[in-house]
């Protein structure tokens, strides 16, 4: 059953590859080489074409993919050789011609290696192929990202419930990553930002040693990762004194924009509109220049994925993508508010998959 | 003060910049850019030569850089511009010729989009340029390593403590976090591993639900990250049964590859050699195809840093490097054994930063 999902995975790729006119595609990123074959671990790539599937490992993982990817052909190297030999000797054994590699994620040396290794061997620097099918997710991926979903929103509930006037942000980020623990996940999806006041103008503050009552409102930006490796990225403010009137203004206009975005998102919709929704009520509020980051971005396996939605982005919503929507509003001195959720594409819309309260009245008080 | 040692290292990396004839070097290594810079955001980079110094940056990071670098020149994107466009700009701006670029950690796409942008510019590949030189760790890094292995042994007590035989594996895992942060540690140097019986046969296993009391013995690989940001990295093996005949006898081996190697680190010594000396004795015992790993491996800002102690491996030990030194033997279906500590190489030897005990009448029982 889960063997099935990588083989159909694998399937869509070698329909990639054939159609790209290659003898094989050389994956390297790691997290690439565990969406294709279910294997967990590092410094591993996968070679796969219409005549060869091979995962170039070593030794220290060899036991680890008879029991994560039973039935795959490896070929495990020991540590008196280098994974570009491994992968030379691998692509000449296989006697293939024209090979791709992924020119995102290689370097220019491993990519100089590769030739020096593989000399008869015409290489294809390719793009985002695996990526690209990465950005769909399928049912068992969608049902991870709810785990993850459901994992940071119980956490944040704890979180909200243990802040006291004395807490600091780290202790908080800590309350967060310990309650996405005790309810089975494997941690964070990325390091937390709980920002006090006029920290939060900064888009990715790491907690410090603010105390909570320091000032009016924090902003907290946090995820949990799933058991199976998927991840959930949620932003909310927090008042803990009085609703300023600046903060009531500047988070109204940051929730118009959010919602407006969502309201757009649709299959066939281009991400740069969406993008664009948001960015010209942020714009008509007077903030143009506050909001200096994209919308949204994919995610799944990783916090930062296909699709992005930004001014500069060339990709369209399509149903089984998974994207957050973030805008903000950042002033420096003052603080910032930003206001984050996940969304799903459905064939009819969307699906926002996170419930944690964000009207003005509903926001949560410490 | 902390500046000045930001600028020191800026100053020697000028040197090579200079050794190499380039007009410049374009950092984009995350890691290489704080270790610079001070700097602690992601999506940056910095461009240094005799003539030009420029941390390319973007809205998200304006107001952090000018906390944690200030007086840095700096360039701005926003969100509607792509970095190698911003680097295009920069570089042209400077009128350089002959630019080097870390072509290690430079994607084989982004050395193609920097050739687009900057047309007029010879890219260089250059190797390892910051890496080289943040082999050799300055006083202040020592000082932080030394944190790192504090913390690192306190919370490894507090866990051997808290110890119960239906622990799992993942829970004793988040005993180490939760007490490398009650110290002040910022978390884990990297994914704790705890690995009961036989799963300590995997080098780089995930905790999972295995409890303590399903074996007699489990395998701890854990480090902290200090506050500023650097790592230590141990391995113990805990006893938590009978000490079997088998367990006792792989023990020896592994501990007297372990000291022999540490006794054979000095300045001038080849990292090849140091591997040999502990692999010699641990092939002599019977044990040489269940040692699949390097012997050891730098610690820094990162947890795997230059320079490598392996069979194949060209570095030599100097006067402040520090390193890891971690001889192993993996027998599937029963387990393995893997002692690690922290090595500093002085002008004398070295020095074992390490502390946690090893003898095997030493070793905690739980």
């Amino acid at each position: 059953m889960a063997a099935d999902r990588f083989l159909t995975r694998r399937r869509k790729l070698l329909a990639k590859i054939r159609a790209e006119k290659l003898d094989a595609l050389l994956v390297t990123s790691e997290v690439n080489v565990t969406y294709l074959t279910g294997f967990t671990g590092d410094s591993s790539y996968l070679l796969l074409g219409p005549d060869v599937e091979t995962l170039i490992s070593d030794t220290r993982y060899d036991q680890q993919i008879q029991e994560e990817c039973p039935g795959i052909e490896t070929y495990i190297r020991d540590s008196s050789e280098k994974i570009d030999v491994s992968t030379g000797k691998v692509v000449g054994k296989a006697n293939l011609r024209k090979v791709g590699f992924e020119s995102e994620t290689t370097s220019h040396a491993q990519w100089e290696r590769f030739q020096k290794h593989a000399e008869q061997v015409d290489w294809v620097a390719t793009s985002q192929l695996v990526e690209k099918l990465r950005m769909v997710k399928d049912a068992s991926e969608v049902a991870e990202i709810r785990r993850a979903v459901e994992l940071a929103e119980r956490a944040f509930r704890m979180m909200v419930a243990s802040l006291h006037p004395n807490m600091t942000e780290r202790e908080a980020s800590f309350e967060l990553e310990d309650a996405i623990r005790r309810f089975g996940g494997e941690g964070v999806a990325f390091h937390s930002i709980v920002a006090v006041g006029d920290r939060a103008a900064l888009p990715h503050y790491y907690p410090g040693d603010r105390r909570i009552a320091e000032a009016d409102f924090l902003l907290v930006d946090w995820g949990a990762l799933s058991p199976g490796g998927y991840r959930s990225d949620l932003t909310r403010v927090i008042t803990t004194g009085r609703l300023s009137p600046k903060l009531e203004k500047v988070y109204k206009v940051v929730l118009s924009a959010q919602e407006a975005a969502i309201a757009a998102m649709k299959p066939g919709a281009a991400c740069k509109d969406v993008d664009a929704v948001a960015r010209e009520i942020i714009k008509a509020a007077g903030f143009g220049n506050n909001f200096g980051h994209g919308l949204g971005h994919g995610i799944g396996l990783e916090i930062h994925e296909e699709p992005r939605m930004s001014p500069i982005s060339e990709d369209v919503l399509q149903p089984g993508m998974v994207v957050t929507v973030e805008p903000g509003i950042y002033l420096p001195g003052w603080g910032g508010v930003r206001i984050e959720d996940d969304v799903l594409i459905t064939k009819a819309g969307c699906e926002v998959l996170t419930s944690v309260p964000k009207q003005l009245d509903e926001i949560p008080t410490a």
